[in-house]
């Protein structure tokens, strides 16, 4: 056995060196799966050689299908680190430092000596500011995404005239009257659920039921109230220690927006011009819209966030916004697509207005260049939602795969990025879990076993919890059903017995996840989550296969005595359990405790 | 043959995928050497994928001892890119998208059809504000460093009574009365070598000679000069069309700076207590400063920039200076040790200033932290130096290690990044390119012939084109060389003929650098430096052996005719040229075009 050298990867970035905190570095590296014997990280100061070098073994944290994963995290005595790893296969014994690859039977690096490694990697110094600290009452939240047009009618009096009624079919255009007085209503229902957080889909006037074409992004839109009701809604919520984030639609605004409205009948004249990317004036909107918009979407033109008034304004409207109703942070949509100096700014504002804000973009993709600790704390973790979709709900990939798949998600980002990422099983933007699991209940409850077992912040997109159906986009919209016979109750109690569960217990907020690999494959997946340091900690098992499936309770892990049952997907889902293994039933998962 | 799947990497970030400019995106691919026969790529738009979807090869553009990097510059239709690779190797047929590999029999992808690639890599959006654009002038830009206190003393009134007479050996802590005036007086000795640029080791009051330890960051060193001189320094030089940029020594301040002074007589009283790390009141300087201070220095205490006080101060310096004086913009030192934040504010405040400003960290290191577009538009390209010695002047690697270092470092950063980093073959901070290279001038020759001919901005240290001797510092800091008859003035010649020729050809400034990889190996590095879409351009012919060797000049770039000679590192270099080989002597290198 050699080592593969074209495995190895190691890139001194935010992924792969960066602080965890004013004392520690977290260093990461990449080999390919199975082939190195020994990964170990000889590390120092390089102003103190002598004194401080010393070499660390480093650990395997994850396995996918081509690559291991190493880690380790060092606390330099005087903030400062160089650094270089020893790497061993069989005979083969090499130094990896920023140069490349060195044989060690040749090179005799200093563990001691005065000497400077001048070419080693180097993490240069650990200051506060570059450490990545997103809020932490968002690592211990539970979310709840509402559209505020089919969650509740609150305020008949604010009822469009031309609304339909409640539970009908949702079309692209039909309104159904819900509004912010519906979710005050509501929070009851959302407090006893153990929701602590919600996002709300946009709530600025538009003229859309989505209201993603914002047309005044002063004022709430009159549909759903005012902003009197927003600040209601948000003191209310903070009175049940429920936080409140909205949707920034800061990519495009609506047709209806003053500025653009401007444009329309001024063109290049309009004082606005150059709020937008117009191709050719005037504007026109058919066959394909003359200026630059969403998507190619009409009533969706882009805004010019570049434009130094541009940029201006909407930061000052998600400022102003904050100060004026206590949001507690953003959502922003269609992030990606937005220059990265506009975020770096808005972050600087919403976070001067309140530090402990939560700036939440939707990327759907691998979001390194947002998530550098300069623009975003996290994203809407939809490669989560498709790997749960990939195991559970289409049964693509099998249990080997999907554990591949999250574990490499895991290594893209520093941990404390992971803990507070946006997942998701589903939104305003995609078909109903339940539907997507074929109306198959057993599965909606793994699937939901999964996210809240998983690293990153769960949301439940509301009407899931009580087994809601719905395909894509209009479908997905329905009005919430409110009538306890309509709704499967027992889903309901079950996810509010997984939040309970998750509030409860550090190690699936804080805790490291490592899936046991071995026993990961085919329909199976175990994973566990463990505060640092502790061989406590959670054991999960899910059999997403129609036909029970016992699973072996490693040495390392399996308690002298009978683990105890944390929360299961359904009463009989556990089938025999002891101290060294446990049978569960098809289409079903489990905690485990020691 | 099949596809080596851990040795594939590609990463959606700065380096692996960026914007050229607002119409063009950069992807890259690494891959294990030699292993794929064909890598393509199927990209087009989300949202209008039926009719833009195509499918294009990638270029292999470099290639070093473990990898083959891979290149494709695509111009979407609609700024928005979606893509993903198509790997072939012998049987083997992949597809890569951003959840891994899927063998291209099983995966259908569309190349056409409505469905949108959701999982594909993608590049959302092209941003004008996101594009890498360093100053223009800095890629033409020919700089030369002075350290002034040794270049030339203008103004005798200003020399210190202590001063060691011009010519004597430096020490650290003695002076010999060189200034600004000098260095004014100097500027047709610069103008004449066809430098366009300066860089001055740091000018402000300072109690030692470098004056890396800044007392007053508001006063030029009265030993240099006034505002008045720094004013017509920099005016004259802007006569000659010659930039100026300073040094700021922001990571850390001199023991004498007022503020620290205060801490050292107040303690924890001082209003600049926390303008510092300070562990322990009161203020102790042995046996280690009970303070944070560069590489233990006790009179260089560690600012803390991240202090919105000491932030705005520091860059209130920077920009006053250059509202004052003009300056064109400056190298940071230790810029790797100061907060990402500070640098980030830096750079607005700078470019708000001057957009033209060349914002240049000093990182020894793989420094893609900091050239994501919000920080600075280069580092000081140690990473080249190193090479250089490697091969050049301590033969530690053989040519083919040389091709693959620097090729790799291509790779490390977008291209036009490359084009500004400031490449230098010595400093203050090293011994002497002379001494470096045991005092073989004809050495020193194909040195400066690569850096001449490499991607990035050349730097010479002062007196290095005169072929002056020093050791480590402080030795590497004598006194310039005036007199004529001490002075290598042949190599002056051939250091201005360099100069020339890089000013004259923009393959040099602007093209691409492959190497030969054939052909590069032992004694021998040989590349190609050609501007976009050309078959021109200019062979670099390198050997450094003591022996006459020959290189074949292969078919895809052989003239018909026997190639010219551009420039040559001695006038013997070339023994025998045609169309298909040259042969050129021990020691020595050339610049062939067709």
């Amino acid at each position: 056995m050699s080592i593969d050298r074209a495995g190895i990867d190691h890139r001194p970035t935010t992924s792969d060196s960066h602080a965890v905190d004013t004392e520690t570095v977290e260093v990461r590296l990449r080999s390919a799966r199975g082939n190195l014997d020994e990964c170990a990280l000889l590390h120092g100061d390089k102003f103190d050689w002598a004194a401080s070098a010393q070499t660390t073994a480093m650990e395997q944290v994850h396995r996918d299908a081509e690559y291991d994963y190493w880690r380790l995290r060092v606390t330099p005595p005087h903030r400062r680190l160089v650094y270089a790893f020893r790497l061993r296969a069989g005979d083969d014994d090499l130094w990896l430092t920023e140069w490349g690859f060195e044989d060690a039977a040749d090179v005799a690096y200093p563990t001691g000596g005065a000497e400077r490694p001048l070419h080693y990697f180097e993490h240069p110094y650990l200051n506060a500011n570059d450490v990545i600290d997103p809020p932490e009452w968002v690592e211990e939240a539970v979310f709840y995404q509402i559209f505020p047009d089919r969650f509740e009618n609150g305020d008949p009096d604010r009822t469009p005239d031309d609304a339909a009624e409640w539970g009908e079919q949702p079309t692209t255009t039909n309104v159904f009257g819900g509004d912010l007085q519906g979710v005050i209503d509501r929070l009851d229902y959302l407090g006893e659920l153990g929701i602590t957080a919600l996002y709300l889909t946009p709530v600025f006037a538009s003229e859309s039921n989505h209201k993603y074409n914002v047309a005044d992004y002063g004022r709430v839109d009159p549909a759903f109230g005012d902003t009197a009701t927003l600040s209601r809604l948000v003191d209310r919520a903070h009175e049940r220690g429920i936080r409140v984030i909205l949707d920034a639609v800061f990519n495009h605004c609506g047709r209806q927006f003053a500025p653009f409205q401007d444009v329309v009948e001024h063109g290049a004249d309009s004082p606005y011009a150059d709020w937008f990317h117009v191709h050719e004036f005037p504007i026109r909107f058919e066959p394909r819209p003359t200026f630059e918009a969403w998507g190619f979407e009409p009533h969706m033109p882009k805004l010019n966030t570049e434009h130094p008034q541009v940029r201006a304004y909407l930061i000052d409207v998600a400022v102003e916004w904050m100060e004026e109703t206590g949001v507690d942070g953003w959502r922003l949509d269609v992030a990606d697509e937005v220059d990265h100096e506009f975020w770096r700014a808005f972050r600087q504002a919403v976070k001067a207005e309140n530090p402990d804000a939560y700036v939440l973009g939707e990327v759907w993709h691998d979001a390194r260049p947002w998530l550098r600790g300069d623009q975003f704390d996290a994203t809407m973790n939809y490669p989560f939602t498709y790997a749960v979709d990939g195991f559970f709900t289409e049964a693509s990939i099998d249990g080997r795969a999907f554990a591949d798949r999250v574990g490499r998600f895991l290594f893209r980002y520093p941990d404390a990025t992971n803990r507070v990422l946006f997942n998701l099983l589903g939104s305003h933007d995609t078909a109903r879990l339940r539907t997507r699991c074929g109306d198959d209940v057993d599965r909606v409850r793994v699937a939901m076993l999964a996210l809240f077992t998983a690293v990153g912040v769960p949301c439940v997109y509301y009407g899931d919890e009580v087994g809601m159906r719905g395909g894509d986009d209009p479908d997905c919209r329905r009005t919430m059903v409110w009538d306890p016979t309509e709704r499967d109750e027992a889903l309901r109690a079950y996810v509010r017995e997984l939040i309970a569960v998750r509030r409860e217990r550090s190690a699936l907020t804080r805790g490291d996840l490592r899936f046991v690999h071995d026993q990961c494959g085919g329909d199976l997946v175990v994973y566990r989550r463990t505060t640092a340091g502790s061989r406590d900690g959670l054991t999960v098992v899910i059999n997403r296969g129609d036909e029970a499936a016992t699973v072996e309770l490693d040495d390392d892990w399996s308690a002298a005595s009978v683990p105890s049952v944390v929360v299961a997907s359904r009463d009989d889902a556990v089938r025999e359990v002891d101290s060294t293994r446990v049978t569960v039933a098809g289409v079903s998962g489990v905690v485990l405790e020691p």
